[in-house]
């Protein structure tokens, strides 16, 4: 296969989603990327040993496939597909410096499950708006998935969202190989807020974990979330959805019993009695449904949605009120 | 408060589920409860300790509200309520020898979540048909519920469901307690469905666990079994019901992730090679799913609903085919 012939994909980001991406799409004959990572480091290891020091190092990172870049311009210049797979809160310091015209001709997949920090934009819509990428040549790969399993090769399913039915068909096909596959679907807003809202299911799972709830109380809570979460995205976006389906539900599942899970660990120590920011601190990276809690009760003072389950965290997380009163108060409301 | 004014409650079975019930049911200040166990020595066992030797047996039984019965006769006269928590495989077995009359007057509950084998019928079917209780006195406790939990005062919600409203709301009256939110729904035959279809879930899950299948295959596979459920409940009595609901989804929810589910384990040990009859050897009691199974899969014949997980499970209980082909032909059918 020659080069001329390949499709080139640029990769964002150098965190486990990333490489598990990276993963996936070697697994197609004829792909080219270019992964732009933050770390020279890393960058430095993965040019001499082909892994990712960092995330999911026993993945082989073949170098006919993938190169990788310190520049972003080198890694975006003439790819087909410009991959976003940082954390939310660094989108816009990733991407500084680039211009409508880097992104021309470009599609923007968003691996992201989180909202801009401060915007409370999706990253498809910010980028559509600040780019002046068509929202049509956006799409999002949500899950439920996670990427070490990805890494163990183990049967997993993805969701690629898209306004446009031919980016949704096209870009399942690069992500589809032997252990996973992908499938199209037209509902890009409902895929990416439900990814967003998952977050903060996980916070609230890990929180009440954290105060000693069992797992009688999570199966209520999670249930009550799914409905919470269907509630809102109909309200910014009605439409027929089936929520049991793994775009929804599934997604969900695999982040709000995930004992792996960044938001639920945060929850927990939360729950277990740690300061916001301890928590933070200890943890040393901040989880995407902190900032999701906030942009989404943000967003809700228009829609006015019942949102228990996101109240709930909100007040533990920014009103700094006591979790075990919060949680006793979210009780009485779950059915 | 004198015997008199006191609610009579008969118990019938000796398991986890009966003894947790009993304690939900001891928190109200005006219960009688007689309780029939098939085993002699624990009923000595309790009228000497008031604990349940054999299940949850940190449990204390204050004897001033319950009063263990040997003979059948002696637990059921005069109650009010007749609560039914023995193996689906062992009703017909242990109501042997009681006859119309002596339900008369009577409200009967069930808290099982299977069907009577052979008979491809529901518990409250079969008790209205068999001793001509009118179905609307009857009931169904539902979940999301684990007994361990209850026997840890760990905050759980209950379903109770009947075609009769005031029983319904009724019966939650005497399951609400402290640590325990029991909620009535019209919906007797969808929660008595998903009730039973949970099982096989949790089979499902076993079967794939077992295989090495990993969490997000389980995602996808409880995503697709939640619509199944729905299908078919929706197939035998169509109406509008929020799936997402506890009722229905924490249901399953709880089943299908827990490590203790007798239907997982059994499930998990065929995945990883056991032989049907030698899973069942291994755990000394039949799980309820396998039978489950077999019923759904019978009464399906007449309603051609999509069960692609349940026949899958068919096919690996009772057609003794390979669980590795079949769950790679139902990767493919999964979305």
């Amino acid at each position: 296969m020659s080069f001329l012939n390949s499709r080139k994909i640029a990769v964002i980001g150098g965190g486990s989603w990333a490489t598990a991406i990276i993963k996936i799409l070697c697994e197609q004959p004829n792909v080219q990327i270019r992964w732009w990572l933050r770390s020279k480091t890393d960058i430095e290891h993965i040019r001499k040993f082909h892994h990712n020091p960092s995330y999911l190092s026993d993945v082989y990172l073949s170098p006919k496939k993938v190169k990788v870049c310190d520049q972003m311009n080198d890694a975006i210049k003439g790819a087909e597909y410009v991959i976003l797979a940082v954390p939310a809160a660094f989108v816009e310091e990733s991407l500084h410096g680039l211009q409508h015209k880097h992104f021309k001709a470009k599609r923007v997949v968003s691996a992201i499950k989180g909202m801009i920090p401060g915007e409370n934009a999706l990253v498809t819509d910010w980028i559509a708006d600040k780019f002046q990428v068509a929202l049509a040549d956006t799409c999002v790969i949500a899950g439920p998935c996670h990427a070490e399993e990805v890494a163990l090769e183990k049967q997993s399913y993805l969701t690629i969202a898209s306004t446009n039915g031919d980016t949704a068909k096209d870009f399942s096909g690069l992500m589809t190989c032997r252990f996973v596959t992908a499938k199209p679907l037209d509902d890009l807003y409902g895929v990416e807020y439900a990814a967003v809202m998952k977050n903060i299911v996980a916070l609230a799972c890990g929180i009440t974990h954290g105060l000693g709830y069992g797992d009688n109380f999570q199966a209520v809570l999670v249930s009550n979330a799914m409905q919470e979460i269907g509630r809102f995205v109909t309200a910014l976006d009605p439409r027929e959805r089936e929520m049991s389906s793994s775009a929804y539900l599934g997604d969900l599942l695999v982040t709000a019993y995930s004992q792996f899970s960044r938001n639920r660990l945060f929850g927990n120590m939360v729950g277990r009695g740690y300061s916001v920011k301890a928590a933070q601190l200890e943890m040393k990276m901040i989880a995407e449904g902190y900032y999701a809690t906030k942009s989404i009760c943000e967003m809700n003072k228009k829609y006015l949605v019942n949102l228990p389950v996101t109240n709930s965290v909100y007040r533990i997380l920014y009103e700094d009120l006591s979790p075990v009163h919060v949680m006793e108060d979210l009780k009485k409301q779950l059915n």
